[in-house]
């Protein structure tokens, strides 16, 4: 079996990467179970070399906007694509014209290559819970209209429309998920415009004082990246007929305001030395971050097996356990 | 004031254009209240040669897929386009590559020419209550998620999300509508699925044996064309602010069955000679329509002061009136 895992260089891109490694076989677009035989990673950046150490995986660099590389690295062998490249919200918010291309063309694109594939194929689109705003209902549940409020929610959206389209018309096995904010990312801040959902967090447990740019009663919808990968993996083993109408699943996300995950991570650092964290309002991030959902709830998600994470604590301990070392 | 119909001269495009005619003057993306000095028609065909007997309208035959056309059209004078162009529902079901390359891309170019216009226009955008699918609620509200089963359906969405998104950026003052299924349209069918709903009145008025492809008690909503002309114009007029967000309006379609439609013509049809219907269920259109809304009720819409028609009678009465002499 072939993946190639667009945004493969990406942080949920890697962390995907070596899970599919421990799992070893995936089930085809054809209901088979086979061994996972290569990993192409796509992205703009190469992954860590540690990484490429495996045989199994190789890479290439290469733009989601460019059709003609995308088709290359999918060939005529690919069995399943797993999409998590995207221009992130406070890009798509600053570049209007670099989001749409890369979001919604970029996608298209890779769709597109994944239909001349020639024969049944399986693709696993991340979207976001940006593609809820306006006046949203707390929690956002199954039912919640997603009309979204940033170029980036819209671009995701848009997205979700071509793979459900797809996949109707059997050009592939379409399948999309709606990501919470995933925190604790590790690393770098990106320039997403909810960086400061795993900020909070993970420059205070390594030393670093931060400033948080939204209120401390700011609610996000948070989920770890342990269970995201799990989500990823569960979506794309999920027999189709179980998936329904739309293709397109909302995963719980957990209500988490950022003053509870300052005090979660007081109170899980250990003998840690912390970093302090500070509330510096940036209105830009703040009425973006006002604009989506604070909790999400879905009771396909549910039915289905999907699992959020249960507490603050559990996703500060998730970070220290993950990335900390425990 | 310079207008563009883009779809000007189908059905509705000329029946649009001599409504504005009748206006006179419109209100600008300003809030100016200017003369309509002229009105271009760009379609793929040319319109009746009656209507540019006024001096005020000229067209251009083009297509939408085609940027430069689009953008030599409007020019850097145009104040407001009616955007009603579309490959329609059957047509981009037969034709995916098609559909989405006119009714998504062609959208965007539109979006395009009218944000380089280089000062403020309005964008008023045609979508369908084929934008939803699924497990539908009935009737269909406002608070009902759009997740269109249908290509066309899935393109006017996305339509939808560009026009919202280049609208936010204030680019243009962009607004949608979901249109109900138009009923009776005159002259020959088309290529949307949806057709039968004005073929099972307008075909048997003019004496011609009609075949219908859904059972009888299948529902449709639908709304007059002189309805949705008034919708057209209302949301043009609309004071920005009051429409809300997103900028997308779901129109009052009235809930009629077939048989009911049926019954209404023979009670309407005084002295003519009615051609006969029979019901021919054509499994893919039966599918596509019972996925569709069978009645849509917008609270939104009612506040803003749109209105439904009252009756399947009152349907059956304007086609009468104003395309068979009354």
């Amino acid at each position: 079996m072939k993946i190639v895992i667009a945004g493969g260089a990406g942080f949920l891109g890697q962390k995907l990467c070596r899970r599919l490694l421990d799992e070893a076989a995936l089930t085809d677009a054809a209901g088979s179970c086979r061994p996972i035989a290569r990993i192409v990673l796509f992205d703009q950046v190469a992954p860590a070399p540690a990484l490429l150490a495996d045989g199994r995986i190789s890479h290439v660099v290469g733009d989601l906007a460019d059709a003609a590389t995308i088709a290359r690295v999918l060939g005529d062998d690919t069995d399943s694509v797993f999409h998590l490249a995207a221009v992130v919200s406070a890009g798509a918010e600053a570049d209007f014209d670099l989001g749409w291309h890369i979001n919604l063309d970029g996608t298209r694109h890779l769709c597109e290559a994944v239909r001349t594939i020639g024969r049944p194929a399986k693709l696993v689109f991340a979207s976001s819970l940006a593609a809820y705003g306006g006046q949203l209902p707390d929690p956002v549940t199954d039912e919640t209209p997603a009309t979204p409020e940033t170029s980036y929610g819209a671009q995701k959206r848009a997205g979700e429309l071509l793979v459900a389209d797809y996949a109707r018309k059997g050009f592939f096995d379409g399948r999309s998920m709606r990501l919470p904010t995933i925190s604790v990312r590790p690393g770098k801040p990106n320039k997403a415009a909810s960086g400061f959902a795993s900020g909070i967090a993970r420059e205070p447990l390594n030393g670093i004082d931060m400033a948080c740019p939204v209120r401390p009663e700011s609610c996000m919808a948070l989920m770890s990246p342990r269970r995201v990968i799990d989500a990823f993996v569960r979506l794309h083993e999920l027999p189709r007929d179980r998936l329904g109408w739309p293709p397109t699943l909302l995963l719980p996300g957990l209500r988490a305001s950022m003053r509870e995950m300052a005090e979660a991570v007081s109170r899980n650092a250990g003998n840690r030395k912390l970093g302090r964290i500070r509330f510096e309002v940036d209105p830009m991030i703040q009425r973006i971050v006002d604009g989506w959902p604070k909790e999400t709830r879905s009771a396909k998600a549910t039915a289905l097996g999907f699992q959020g994470d249960a507490s603050v604590d559990a996703i500060i301990k998730a970070y220290i356990a993950d990335e900390l070392g425990g």
